[in-house]
């Protein structure tokens, strides 16, 4: 069988790492071209990560030698405001687009550029553009010219809350979402934060009511509740390389019980490899899903609250792997190649 | 000037060790005796942690041979229900306790048979119990015969909610206490959690609505918000060695704008050396009060609620160092004696 | 085509975790059963690795219902002196073991018992046994019936040693090897020392001249050597999960030249997927192997002496990794299937 | 009695940073300035470490505010090079300097030329300048302008080395020593290996045969051994925030035996309260030195090697301890002063 030919841009990015780690390990794809991103240099794989020596050898250039190239997909794995320029350009040549930033994930321009103080450049392709939550737009997906990858921490609240926003288990306007990522969620940038010895034997929150993925929790979960949700979201740093785990405080409907809580993800996930629902009262833990394309989730109910919590690798399920998950729907590959 | 005498009891566990390190600080004691837990063989300090080879050679022999010293104060950082038969024994000898276990922190002992599921065998004592937070109990510290050290969490909730509820500044009925501290918080048994493999590199919650930290925390804020507080409160485990960070989702009162937490804050700690109030949307971090007896506390207002983040070392403020406050405190030192 | 009915007992340890991750991306094998050590008790996979949850929820129970499958292949991950009697059950029943204990190791069964301290329980099979050093023993290991997979820390002196004293480059007599490991060579057995806090921030030698690793350097490179060749072999416990690096020093032979080394590494390893000669000077890093089955390896050369550095993964090409390479040449699959 | 009036430059590195936390608790000085390194701005100590908020809230100045204060001793936490020109105006004005840096180590310049690859500026005051190893130097230390702070992995070298050399019970020409530091000994500076997620989880060795520190610790060994060493020394980068383990391979003189080891060790530390020589066999541990002003040592006699190993916190022995501990004896306080 003829495989799908496909490059990656921003190779050199801890996503880029990721993704092609998995792409080695799918049946169905050739990996014709790496890029990376604007400012570097011409390079090899194992120049920039010697773990892909004897794996995986091809050179990492400019964006622009792939244009020119025989390519079915390409993953952006670059920053937002980087990405939708470059999209254009693929999608201009009728490459399908599977795109890690924000460019494509916010519908509303103005919440988007209000929030990324960026102005977007390609509104045209935005009004194609699905959201790549593979469990809730699956069908779009197939069909999709561009796909944006849903953020991280985003996922990791989607997942739990969506089915019971859906099926008004819960209030909309009440919930709380305390996250808390590893380090590699800043990227390779050398910043204070990422040294060593300033978040090793540490912990902290940052962000507090600016992270820029509140606006995307908000989009579509209101979507999904068919009524206004603004969430309250703090991000948290661990002293880990990866995975995110998420405690979500949220208030049942009157009427509803704990129970409704399983009943619901279960309907929604009972066919979804990829979706763990635990035991209720059970820890997710990060070790979990480390490395994997899974989300765990489990609920504890209390006096007035019930506490959810989920866990995923935001290096996977929150980024590269759902990336591969997207692509993998978009050409007619079983959802998990690639992936287990 | 004559030195106090002072001893320790469960000098093998992680708190007996920070406060032995802190009392070989301190000008104004002397450590005369150590013992160890019930079931553990005698030996010396430095058999249990080499770190003490030169610094302490004293023997960690069984509590009895503790009883017929001479002893002005007597530190047990033993576990709950093993606690309160020692520290009747050293209360009838006329030696001042300072005690890290839950025996003498909760007022109804009723509450404390349902969450800790044992009798409590010295309700005599417990009333003329002194709840040892320092920056609250001074007066009362001051000539108490035995003071019960708050728990880590707790203190990490205590330091920045008081103020706030004592001030009529929040809600008290829609607190949310997310509460992350590291691994020594379990203490040195040997349990699959704790193993390296199985802690490093992860993180989870536990303990979800059924933690013995929470009625300790109710019974403070009530008492202090003049109204019943019931607080939702879930810890989770850090792969850090030391270190509690908390982040308390509250809602201000009617009327009351996000600078009253300043002012509320300012009026309670101005004074309070330990006691660190950080410009609000600051990030406090576990590093910054690590092997301190320093609390760092910071608010960021959002809509509809406020976060605030407060940040102690376990073994230091949320323990060892508090208990040396206590002693400080009820012997006359400055409250940082042994302690910067 | 048929697939390969294989087995695993001590599913329950780490080394039994991560082959049966490697072997459900195997296209060619399927795992038909899983039994935990001798006194554990009955459970399924996903009850001792909550990561297995809908990737392989078998259950795990006792050797004995293995013995009555039919099976092809059964891998024994097992401590030493507990293996034996079991290989001996399967290679009765015509079942190829690949064995990751001790037990087939060491050719000399009184060598054995000396630095095991148990009786050997199996001499008949011993001698049958292959050591299954992949890249050395590759024609034995298609037919032999049991292969002894080379110890963790063992595989990273021989993989850069036996070239060069095969061919005679360095001084059989003078060589130091200082080794250090992650934490899961420990396995999961709790003792104080696996501890979190006695482990992390932390580091240490142990097993100074009495590691049960050296008798198994010695036998190897003694026989490739031609000359009796015993090491200085220094092990010590890094605060990491997993990987191990070796820094050996060495003296060339008279009339040698540092590049003799890369020569010698060149040819014998140059079609090797899993040895990776980096250039001389390079610093081979743990993270370039980890979750690999890669061997790194690089030298320096200085004044009088020789410095060499290899990394691998302890778990993979030091355990499970390389018990799949062993498998894959004894089924005559690609020694790469399962393995990238 | 009037406190001796000292400053610190380059209190804002990690150095700078341990020092003034020890010269808070030493009851005899006062620190009366603190000033940056060259390109760096004014600001405070909390502004550079929080944790200083309330202990210390100094400002953090340019060098020159210092030369016009009235000042007894001044620490310079400065890198090679940059340290020099600043003792040497403060030397001009009478001030004492205890220099962390190279510039006063090495008594050869053309050695220091060579290996640090700057021209030396201050050969004048050099050759006035000790070489602060408090345990063999302390008379000349006493009135001592200028001590040279030993480097951090040449203290762990030269402790347990010296007293085996200058009493012959070891070979002077066959040493290794393979050690182990702490990222903090890489500074604060921002490179890729700093990284949290490139260090984390990993290991490697570095400046094989090329570490600056090589030719200080071969002048020391030179010089007591009365012949010439030249060591084989391989640092490496542990995942830990600090802390040195050095595993040294000795061998011992004809007639000599292991027990001349132990012999020779207590002849030298006897009486030396920072140098704790553990029971032949022991494993050394960075977690018994951190935060200390210890160094451990240990040894292990096997066939034609013995093993040494010494462990010692960086930043403290290897740094501002040991800065400390020259101060107290240039100074007149008893050694232990700060630093307990």
């Amino acid at each position: 069988m003829k495989k799908i030919r496909a490059a990656i841009c921003g190779a050199s990015g801890y996503t880029g790492r990721e993704l092609l780690l998995r792409l080695l390990r799918h049946q169905g794809v050739e990996v014709v071209g790496l890029a990376h991103g604007p400012s570097s240099e011409d390079c090899s794989m194992p120049d920039l990560f010697p773990e892909f020596k004897t794996l995986c050898e091809l050179p990492v250039l400019g964006v622009e030698t792939l244009y020119s190239q025989d390519l079915d997909a390409v993953f952006l794995a670059l920053p937002h405001g980087a990405s939708a320029p470059i999209a254009k350009e693929f999608l201009a040549r009728g490459v399908r687009v599977i795109d890690f930033s924000a460019d494509y994930r916010l519908r509303d321009t103005e919440v988007y550029e209000k929030w990324y103080k960026v102005a977007h450049c390609d509104k045209e392709n935005l009004k194609k553009a699905v959201y790549g939550l593979c469990e809730w737009y699956r069908d779009e997906i197939k069909n999709a010219p561009v796909v944006a990858v849903p953020g991280c921490y985003v996922t990791s609240a989607l997942i739990p809350l969506i089915p019971l926003l859906h099926d008004g288990v819960i209030e909309p306007n009440d919930i709380i979402i305390d996250s808390k990522s590893g380090i590699s969620g800043a990227g390779k940038k050398l910043t204070p934060q990422v040294h060593y010895c300033e978040s090793a034997e540490s912990f902290k929150a940052y962000g507090m009511f600016s992270h820029r993925h509140t606006p995307e929790i908000d989009q579509e979960l209101t979507k999904f509740a068919g009524a206004n949700v603004n969430v309250t979201f703090t991000p948290h740093l661990l002293p880990i390389i990866r995975g995110i785990l998420s405690t979500i405080y949220v208030k049942l409907k009157d009427g509803r019980s704990p129970s409704d809580i399983q009943s619901s993800w279960d309907k929604a996930y009972k066919d979804e490899f990829f979706m763990r629902v635990r035991k209720s009262g059970t820890s997710v833990e990060i070790r979990h899903i480390v490395n994997s394309n899974f989300c765990d989730m489990s609920y504890t109910a209390g006096p007035g609250r019930v506490i959810i919590t989920s866990a995923l690798d935001n290096l996977v399920k929150g980024a590269s792997g759902a990336a591969l998950q997207n692509f993998n729907i978009m050409f007619g590959f079983p959802e998990t190649e690639g992936l287990i």
